[in-house]
């Protein structure tokens, strides 16, 4: 209390010190005046360096792309308060979005974008497209998922499934735009259960043709980006039925429209229709009408028919083969997510900023209105959501890395990460913009203010590219899995960061300090004490589920809560763990101590947030001691508000009107006639 | 454990059993079918009675207002899946959906249902416009911000800021629209803190006449809805300058466009733009250059200013006099509240049919897929927020009648609980939209199938006619004060629903059986519980503050956990005894029996996401019981999933293609052409 107190004493002796604006009491009628944050607050670190931290990499290329689009008319470039912004339009219709989005690829290609993306050697290539992606990302969400169709998806499926033959006839066609592809898995009555769509295809030995056929409505492809309106090619997913058995899913490269445009006979294509958002991709709906395709067009990485109708394959279970075949997902799924991390940027500095610029309320009267970002309250509201972020990037970092040096034993490590991170992002990134927009008020829901409008742009990112629930899921059947192979071998916990498991269970203090609230140590045991805890329960209720005569499936059905706690725990742990191999890399430093502060911060709030109270892995009482301690860290972190928002590198003309003067924006002379 | 395996087991033979599908496993290419969920689903209580339970009145008038607008082209009906749906057309431009909003206002003005809604008596209306305005926004949030701020706002300015002269001169004809007024309160620089507002009226006693300036381009007037396009008059908000002295906000009315449209001399206006959703009400901006009124303009029921320019007023306090000019604002927040309780149930209407007709994985090969609500953890996604629904389907109902017998005794009343449910229902309403779209997969971004395009219509509602935040702060607040004057008179505790403190501290049993977490008796102490003792918290910690030397707002910005905690466990509690109000009124019965289920699975969800744990006011394992009772009672709603949304009373054509049979709206006949 007497703490809380004095920081409050300090808090308002710094308003009254600090504004240079003059008093907007009652009985004045001076005018608000808009004054930058860069004119009162100051930088206790290096931003250049601390971005070149969290961007982790081509930050020139970055910037490069950055002045690409500003530097054409095609992004749209608009002047509000004296400052230039490019943006998408979103009031023009679904259609003009869509090939405004093509020309600006176009554009890009044109200035050498994407080249050598899938013909050049993958470890030089992967961080530059992320780079890539993410800064198109950061202009518009329909740029970004038109390009990571192209590439990641249909480029993905042709190269990872796909063998030399595919790899020279279509990669550098796909680089160069001169095909256009498309990826089509999901139906209209299979989404997540993909080994449950109903496309069949059959063999015709007497043609050495492939026989694609949609069966019924429900076997329609669907949301099939690029289908609508520009692919000439897709990778169509589909049974495969040999000699009367079904071998389950397999790829087909099928080509859908000509050069022309023109759809193909025996193909029937429909629009998806209008969107909450993304509106310039052009999803489709696809039905085949036994197309033909020759025998070649197999993707046949994991498998392949004889011209006599043989089916081989050299994985020999099922179920290694369709897992196989779901390779190209993996891309799509990091991209997701490091892309969150950069909305949630964008979010947090366009509402940091105004914050920064925007008064309301006095504390007395012909005092100057109290700055929103001195409100501890709206500390709270923030600071913690810009720790997240922090520790969000650096876990995107630690993905990226881990795409690109993949290997055939990292592929379940891969999966597991790329699922938990995918979902947690976007789910954080949903929230984050959620708490902006509103942080924002009423500026918030203006589309020119981008922070709003985001958020129907970036909602489907937790049903995509794999539905957020289904992959938490699936974390917590590996945890449950590896635990169970661990046991049967009994060498120990290695793999998927469960090293701790052999160690022995944490022990939180029964009174916490500061001290150790602050504390790395403390806080990885922390979060490991619930990872291990939750593991070890979720293992022994599915048991005793099992042993009781459930099947496997039922027995994880019903242990879902204790599933999702423990998937979320995790991706918490496994993001903190980045965290700090990221700030292990730093001297001391103002930078590394802002770091260990944002560290600590978004520690704690995991332990807040987090089921530690229900689980009894905190007392009442350190429950207290967190919570006043977060408050403490957000109130130490307010003179570093812009610095920490500078630093993520976004160019003022990316973020937004309300980020600026936004005073001089709204005035009668910047009124459009 | 046994019991949830029990449970399981149960609802696997159920699966089983139930199913009329052909199995569309692997091996097979029998197609899914839509089967209708009327066709699986019974009825176990009587929907009708439920309906007029939750609706509470004005049924029959209800469904001739869907009726009107389901019988006009203006409404755009469109066939999807054999079945007729009306929705405002989002494709269009902003620029065309204002105009086709207005023209379906004055469609429904013609079939009279505005009549008397400003000039009949008020207790006789209050409900009806109620209902209007629910049905209303059940089509579209636009068409029922228009008339909620011609009515509400500058209707209610006029009705109870200002006399009989002005009633003479404007009820009416505002009624009937020759008349289309505005409400311009808030400020670009000014939006909670009314009282900071930079607009300036002067009197000149030469001319008899009120000069309304804007003297900076902070005090534009903002978010004006009505003024871009439509609005004759405007309600003005401003600093009162009399001889020198302010005395404060008063309002003014100030013609803005002539009969033809032409905005009148010395004003100006400019369109606030594009937003993420409302883009049928015109929101604008207006300045005012030295705009002369007749005196006879200042709205005077609170304050007047004689033909000689003194000033003059009933209220000494000023405090008093801004309080009661604030008083059109509670008709609005009442409002916001009711129609956000029908925003959810449009969202759970259509998620759960979705969830009764959607298939995903089966548990064992060659077994039928699963229904998505027959998923413990798809239950556990939506029941409690349907629970939820209903508890604020009530308390909106009593809402509603508070407002209508409000009396001067009641004002404060009418302020606390219209201003924490309108904070809590509107949260709630973005919270339960958000479950529902993720609910519905992709399919819930497809701005047709409404869910998710709902999110961006109605977000504005948590920031707009008071921001949530301040709302609640204000809750909080008014508790303190209730609590200090309490105790000065020491009488006991008896307004705003706190006479529960008088009795002595709820216990909670250590060990919490199903049996007493299902009794109505204990939710009540639960919820009192939590209530009483974070109000003695709020009120030490805050008096500890000031007895420090910290100014009130001081002490209640540094409280402001407490004051949140608090704030929501008011609204909870108060929604709580609404629910046990409206089940008192039925006898025992089926009906009765469900909504029992309802109410435990509402306080049960209370004390689990509430801050028991927190505050220790549940023990760890208390709080499992109750996880595991909610668990419990989300599987015995499962039977009453599809009856419990048809009490919702909204006609099929309200809902979208996604709650019927959505293979049918999105089959290849379906396409148009």
């Amino acid at each position: 209390m007497d703490r809380a107190f004095e920081r409050t004493k300090i808090l308002t002796n710094h308003l009254l010190l600090q504004s240079s604006d003059p008093p907007s009491s009652l009985s004045s009628n001076a005018c608000l005046n808009y004054s930058a944050p860069e004119d009162s607050e100051n930088y206790a670190f290096d931003v250049k360096e601390m971005r070149n931290l969290i961007d982790g990499h081509h930050v020139e290329e970055r910037d490069w792309l950055f002045g690409l689009m500003m530097g054409s008319e095609l992004f749209n470039p608009k002047v509000r308060g004296g400052k230039v912004f490019v943006s998408a339009d979103y009031r023009q219709s679904m259609e003009q979005q869509r090939e405004k989005t093509i020309k600006r690829i176009e554009y890009l290609q044109g200035k050498g974008v994407f080249e050598g993306w899938l013909t050049e050697k993958e470890e030089e290539m992967v961080l530059k497209i992320c780079a890539s992606l993410e800064v198109l990302s950061i202009f518009d969400h329909s740029i970004m998922v038109k390009v990571g169709v192209h590439f990641y998806l249909w480029g993905g499926a042709i190269k990872y499934l796909g063998t030399k033959h595919h790899h020279d006839k279509w990669l550098r066609a796909t680089e160069n735009f001169t095909v256009k592809g498309c990826f089509a898995m999901t139906e209209l009555g299979h989404g997540s259960n993909v080994r449950g769509i109903e496309t069949v295809t059959t063999y015709d030995s007497n043609t050495g043709e492939f026989v694609i056929n949609t069966p019924c409505e429900s076997a329609q492809k669907y949301w099939i980006g690029g289908a609508a309106n520009h692919s000439t090619h897709a990778v169509v997913f589909s049974q495969l039925h040999i000699n009367g058995t079904d071998q389950g899913v397999h790829a087909f490269v099928v080509q859908i429209r000509d050069a022309d445009g023109n759809i193909c006979p025996n193909v029937r294509i429909a629009d998806c229709g209008h969107k909450i958002g993304l509106n310039g991709v052009d999803n489709g709906r696809i039905w085949f009408d036994n197309v033909r395709v020759p025998r070649e067009n197999l993707l046949n990485a994991v498998a392949n028919v004889s011209p006599d109708g043989q089916y081989i394959s050299p994985i020999k279970n099922p179920d290694q083969r369709f897992a196989a075949s779901m390779a190209p997902l993996t891309g799509g799924r990091l991209n997701v997510s490091v892309n969150a991390v950069y909305q949630s940027k964008v979010g947090l500095a366009i509402a940091i900023r105004y914050a920064l610029t925007r008064r309301a309320f006095s504390l007395n009267r012909n005092e100057p209105e109290v700055l929103l970002l001195d409100y501890p309250s709206h500390q709270r509201r923030l600071f913690p959501l810009v720790a997240k972020t922090y520790a969000m990037s650096f876990a995107a970092n630690y993905l990226k890395m881990l795409y690109r040096s993949r290997t055939p034993e990292l592929i379940k490590t891969m999966h597991v990460v790329s699922s938990s991170f995918k979902a947690t992002f976007s789910w954080n990134n949903m929230q984050i913009l959620q708490v902006c927009r509103e942080a924002c008020g009423g500026q918030g829901l203006k589309t020119e203010n981008r922070v709003g409008h985001l958020k129907g742009e970036f909602d489907v990112q937790s049903t995509f590219e794999g539905d957020n629930t289904i992959l938490m899921q699936q974390v917590s059947k590996a945890l449950f899995a590896e635990y169970i192979a661990v046991r049967k071998r009994n060498k120990g916990f290695k793999a998927l960061g469960l090293g701790h498991m052999n160690k022995p269970r944490p022990v939180i203090p029964s009174e916490l300090t500061s001290t150790t609230l602050r504390c790395s140590e403390f806080q990885m045991d922390a979060l490991c004490l619930r990872e291990r805890d939750l593991l070890n329960r979720f293992v022994a209720d599915v048991s005793e589920c099992r042993a009781k005569g459930a099947s496997s499936e039922q027995a994880f059905i019903m242990c879902y809560q204790l599933g999702e706690d423990l998937s979320r725990s995790f991706s918490e742990r496994a993001i903190f763990q980045t965290f700090l191999e990221a700030e292990a890399t730093l001297s001391a430093g103002s930078l590394k101590d802002v770091l260990g502060t944002l560290r600590s911060l978004y520690a704690l709030t995991c332990t807040e947030e987090g089921s530690y109270l229900r689980y009894g892995y905190l007392s009442v009482d350190n429950g207290g001691s967190v919570r006043r301690e977060i408050t403490k860290l957000c109130s130490e972190l307010r003179p570093h508000a812009l610095s920490l928002v500078t630093s993520f590198g976004i160019p003022d003309a990316f973020l937004s009107p309300l980020a600026f003067d936004w005073i001089d924006a709204n005035s009668w002379s910047s009124v459009e006639a």
